[in-house]
């Protein structure tokens, strides 16, 4: 088995590294970056935030209409698709970029948060995780030899270590007990990962305790992985800790690889994490809460159902470019939609919501290289209300 | 009041016809004709496919992607958009074309079909039909005079007449009384119908009677339409008796006016329709199909979840142009989409059956104009097969 990190370590006479980052300005004040990751399926600017396409489709939104966006990298699921449709099938069709017709890049995780919350009766060992299928009840096994498997079948550009995310609250005996078999299943991901085309990207573990954060995010560091995940946070925990560890865990990450916060899709949480040193995010939440019938604004949320946009003949967002905005389709009319349970309307509220986060990280970059990150961050966050659910 | 019908007779010194039809070749051997209706908005080829937006949605498929796969005219639903979301906000919004963004024509029915087959407590009296909602169980009123201006504020291009259709079976006295009560009702909807930018069609009803089909025709040729639908077939009379009152309806009808044969989309039927005279037709038959994971193709249905399909990396049809099999979307992936219950799947099966009636009714305008419609209608027919639903 050839190690691609060795590979990366004979100075890159065989091969070029899958995954770089370049960083193209960093804020003074706070530490966001703004920069560009280059992958085997082209290059994207950073912060970035990676639509969720758990089956091997963002739901309801066709790869044309993603690019239409601005997406340059999204994210599937292996415990999904190991499941179904299988491995086989997707390495058969040519790998997941081929089967499911997108040809930028693909993030996939490891199936590690999955096993463990939706996989049923499952037992964990050191060799992996035992669990029953939440489709069929079958008995499956995953472990960082078979994530690696799957991955390398899915072919993405960008493959996560396969971990468990320390819950919350832990005891920190369990914290340290979990967050040191995660690093040597890491250790375990490096040697099965044989695609030099693929890069690994580590996930910092370690509870709410600082001294595990820092022990883990140093043995990630000595291991010259591609890229870095935050995990185990947004979790239950109070934000003001989430944020406590996000910094701490951020600052103990090498400057010139990037960092990913998983599972975070809320503009103010995504303007936070740009603030503590994020370059990538992931969330189903712009496709969660438009099949709610809900739009993201910069305002806060749209509730469509609601009567008083009956009579709305304006667009969701005045000046807005996504696919609904700009076509001049009403408040109104997708309120109507959602009520007569149209999939049209579902469909419009996910490209607006989409656009809105993808032109959100756009403007963050925009507002770091120029300097003025921190009053965009403040300007938005006074204007933003994140339990608003009423029209503007 | 201003009649439309009045300003035709004033010889189009005010006004041209809203609707007018253009006979560009007939079959000498079937009567198969093809040719171009004009509307305010925009002219389209016949014989059509019209997909049906019940609900100011075509289910699942945007205005841009119907335009994509040809469709120059849709149908929209007089009763469910009477009851929701209400003719006076799609009056405020401007007319049903700005409210759901599609540029091109569009026909509505007149309700008369849905309130007898949808609304509950039905009461038919000679004013017109008392029912329930299907939606909030509210008492309604639908009379020709409310459906011509329920139809006025929607603003289509082709206006249905609000009639019953005669049930099958029924007895000769019923279809007797149903009928003329049906062309007083007609001319009513004439009276009542004065915006000039609409055109009127009128039902040929009579049951599976010839004397009243004969009657009812010479009525509503009398009045002049700018077009006409046969009605009141396809409601479970055998296909030969279907075929001999289709016959003998379009017979009855002018030649210089468009034929409209309604709720009628399978491809054999279409061809069957065509062959008798037929230039439009309607149908929620390939979205319906498409949401229960069947795809339409020239030799009969192809049933997605089918576990021979599994390993099939070959698009849905080979050489098909629309947007699923022209970028390569495999039956393997959209099998598994389906299977997911992935909603972009529907979405291909949506756009892939829609694409294929747009396309039958092209080849067969094609060899109706070229003179080989029968060999055309012959070689179909022995490649197809309605009843299958096996993979090819």
């Amino acid at each position: 088995m050839i190690n691609v990190v060795y590979l990366h370590r004979l100075g890159g006479r065989f091969l070029a590294p899958a995954i770089t980052y370049e960083l193209i300005a960093k804020d003074e004040r706070t530490g966001a970056r703004a920069g560009i990751i280059h992958t085997p399926h082209g290059s994207f600017e950073t912060p970035i935030f990676m639509p969720v396409g758990t089956q091997a489709s963002v739901k309801g939104v066709s790869p044309d209409e993603l690019k239409d966006l601005g997406a340059g990298i999204i994210l599937s699921n292996t415990y999904h698709l190991f499941l179904r449709p299988g491995m086989e099938l997707i390495r058969e069709a040519g790998g997941l970029h081929k089967f499911m017709h997108w040809d930028r890049a693909i993030l996939t995780d490891s199936g590690g948060f999955q096993v463990f919350s939706l996989g049923d009766l499952r037992k964990i060992t050191e060799e992996g995780v035992t669990f029953r299928s939440h489709i069929d009840g079958s008995k499956k096994f995953l472990s960082p030899e078979v994530s690696m498997q799957v991955q390398m079948c899915l072919g993405s550009d960008i493959v996560m270590a396969f971990d468990e995310c320390v819950p919350y609250p832990a005891d920190y005996e369990y914290a340290k007990r979990s967050t040191e078999r995660t690093q040597r299943w890491a250790e375990r991901c490096q040697r099965a990962m044989t695609a030099p085309q693929q890069g690994l990207f580590g996930i910092v573990q370690g509870g709410m305790y600082k001294d595990l954060r820092r022990w883990h995010a140093a043995r990630l560091v000595e291991m010259d992985l591609p890229g870095y995940a935050v995990g185990g946070l947004s979790v239950g925990e109070p934000p003001e800790l989430m944020y406590e560890m996000l910094s701490y865990s951020t600052s103990l990450l090498p400057e010139h690889k990037p960092r990913y916060l998983m599972g975070v899709g809320t503009p103010d949480h995504l303007v936070e994490g740009v603030a503590r040193g994020i370059d990538m995010f992931d969330c189903v939440y712009p496709t969660r809460v438009a099949r709610n019938g809900m739009a993201m604004t910069w305002t806060g949320r749209l509730v469509m159902k609601n009567a008083n946009l009956e009579h709305d003949h304006r667009v969701i967002e005045e000046g807005c470019g996504c696919y609904a905005c700009r076509n001049g389709y009403t408040r109104a009319y997708i309120r109507h939609l959602v009520r007569a349970g149209e999939i049209f309307g579902l469909r419009l509220l996910s490209l607006h919501n989409l656009y809105f986060l993808e032109e959100f990280v756009r403007r963050m970059r925009a507002a770091i290289i120029e300097g003025r990150f921190e009053s965009f961050r403040s300007e938005f966050l006074a204007g933003y209300d994140p339990h608003r659910k009423q029209a503007i």
